[in-house]
């Protein structure tokens, strides 16, 4: 993908009518997936400003500390038609971004937004009420471009590469740390600009699913739930689990891992254009609750991915949004009874057909060491 | 370091008093840099909510989505006498630390916390004034213990360990991407947990203090611009500048680099207890002033370190705080009068006897390819 085809120039012009629909006088975005996503700047949250102003009756401006400016117009967004406005070390940029704004009644920052920057834009501007601006950017970025599925296609190989050798990476006698750093060189190593999270969740570690790594040496008989994602070059985001085990698992485990199996597939084939994003959680969770696992599937279905590793569209009780072409999710059902615990998860994409999975490695348990 | 010497039991009381010297009747912190220092809980912002609340007339309480609990216990923070309460799926958390905060009327929040947390807060909470809470927490955080000392003694030696070797990658006919790859790698290989960022700016980029890396070729001749940092896995944070040459640079490089290294030793023999941040950043000013390269110097000197990469206190015209034993920043001038450009960074630490650096790789200019 060129940065033209990731990046399109009518996106700033998306924005404003985007806000203007949601009753935005103005959409302040700070850096993060928003300000990426509408002009294809990659740039840090820092404690200096840098603030994209897409105002409802003017053109947006970019202010950037005087020493981001070149990299600012390094980035695509040097090659749109933007003003960009740099403040020096001794100016006050929210009274900068405030005087461009004029009168405003409603204003929207980004969702990222750090409250350092979000307060003093309230000080700023008086006459304003905040509000959050996602709501009118993930009308946008709901809903994946080509371009954008070609980069979570590309994630997804990275990861996948990843996964890959992981089972050969698992033995008894290693810690959970130990082969995490592994693994974070691996993420690097396929193609990943950054790792963004390493869980090697090992015997009772696998029935807690946000665990991370520790200092737990693993044992023959373990299960281990690995669950890998980083962002690439790109800004799009990979995200996949897979179960292992250190040889032959318990007998209930192995059971319950065929229902989790079957869930994963029911939800998959349950995506289509039109049906909601809660039928999807519900479809992972029928045959789970049915088996008598329900109690141990503690967590939602998925989550949406692209430049953020979580974002909507969310597969969870309750989002009675339907699923249209382009939407990219997660679908990880789990099941976690103690004292061992799975988790099976592939991304996939909303496609006319139903969904594409964009993860491909093995789903069937896996007996490593 | 043990995590009782890193995270003190005392923090929650210390955040209390100083919550109520700053006339807050509540912070709320959640997950980022203010967080792991209070409790030692090293989380990751997420939409679902994680906050601990420490209100000024009862006992603090730490609210974790019901799955990110078991990790919030086995953290440091669940050594401590702190309450967790863990929220569902579908809870309003919002509502739940309102509730338990009852009637206040101003509330400081965490510098980071997402504008998705902080207006709903607001909506949460209206009788209450929303106030950043990192001026209460700026007047612990900027004091190192002499652990947290340690902690950064260990994060300098480990990036020392890349730059000493970063001489050895630079060859002409490869790309800044190239040897920006080889550098992440081994920053995490000398043991830090995540990199925070790879500047290699070659020929006219070594000019543009933020730039990061392209797909420039380096070439004979060529000033090379290499200001790195990662986080260890105690959290705290490195941060180290060299200037490379690729052969011999031209002769007016070397004569500013002279004015530069000078500079930069009379910014740290300034450092002592009692003197101003901004007279340490005019210590280093002067010298370049006067060499006639004062408007290339386009930049603060330096930036306060710790669990953040940049937090207080900032070396900056205007900043008159009195450094204390304990503070902790980046001496860091540059000059950047184009088409090069060189800085040189190391973090020190002021104590009662001076600056103790906490880099020590040579800061002379390195003939390197």
């Amino acid at each position: 993908m060129t940065s033209d085809e990731l990046y399109p120039a009518d996106r700033l012009e998306k924005v404003r009518e985007a806000a203007d629909a949601a009753g935005l006088d103005a959409v302040l975005l700070t850096p993060g997936p928003d300000l990426r996503y509408v002009i294809g700047y990659d740039a840090k949250q820092l404690e200096r400003l840098t603030c994209l102003a897409v105002p409802a009756g003017s053109d947006p401006v970019l202010f950037v500390p005087r020493l981001e400016l070149a990299a600012a117009q390094a980035s695509p967004a040097g090659a749109l038609a933007l003003e960009m406005v740099p403040w020096d070390e001794t100016d006050d940029p929210f009274a900068l971004v405030a005087g461009r704004l004029g009168a405003v009644s409603r204003v929207g920052v980004s969702d990222r937004m750090w409250a350092l920057s979000v307060l003093k834009f309230r000080d700023a501007l008086p006459g304003a009420r905040l509000a959050l601006a996602g709501g009118a950017l993930r009308t946008l970025r709901i809903r994946k471009s080509p371009a954008e599925v070609a980069a979570l296609r590309e994630a997804g190989a990275a990861i996948d590469r990843v996964h890959a050798q992981v089972a050969g990476w698992l033995r008894p006698g290693l810690t959970e740390r130990a082969v995490g750093s592994v693994i974070t060189e691996s993420i690097l190593a396929e193609g990943h600009a950054t790792v963004d999270f390493v869980i090697v969740g090992s015997g009772p570690n696998a029935a807690s699913p946000h665990h991370e790594v520790s200092d737990r040496v693993m044992a023959a008989g373990d299960v281990v739930v690995v669950d890998i994602g980083g962002t690439m070059p790109s800004g799009y985001c990979s995200d996949s689990t897979r179960t292992y085990a250190l040889g032959e698992p318990p007998a209930e485990f192995t059971a319950y891992y065929k229902v989790l199996y079957d869930a994963q597939e029911a939800a998959c084939a349950a995506v289509r254009p039109g049906v909601t994003a809660e039928s999807v959680d519900a479809a992972a969770r029928e045959p789970i609750t049915r088996a008598g696992f329900g109690a141990a599937f503690i967590h939602r279905t998925g989550h949406g991915i692209g430049l953020e590793a979580h974002e909507d569209p969310y597969i969870v009780a309750g989002n009675r949004e339907p699923l249209e072409p382009g939407m990219a999710f997660s679908v990880e059902p789990g099941i976690y009874p103690g004292p061992h615990g799975a988790r099976i998860e592939d991304i996939v994409v909303c496609t006319q057909d139903g969904a594409e999975r964009l993860n491909h490695t093995p789903r069937e348990l896996v007996i490593a060491g």
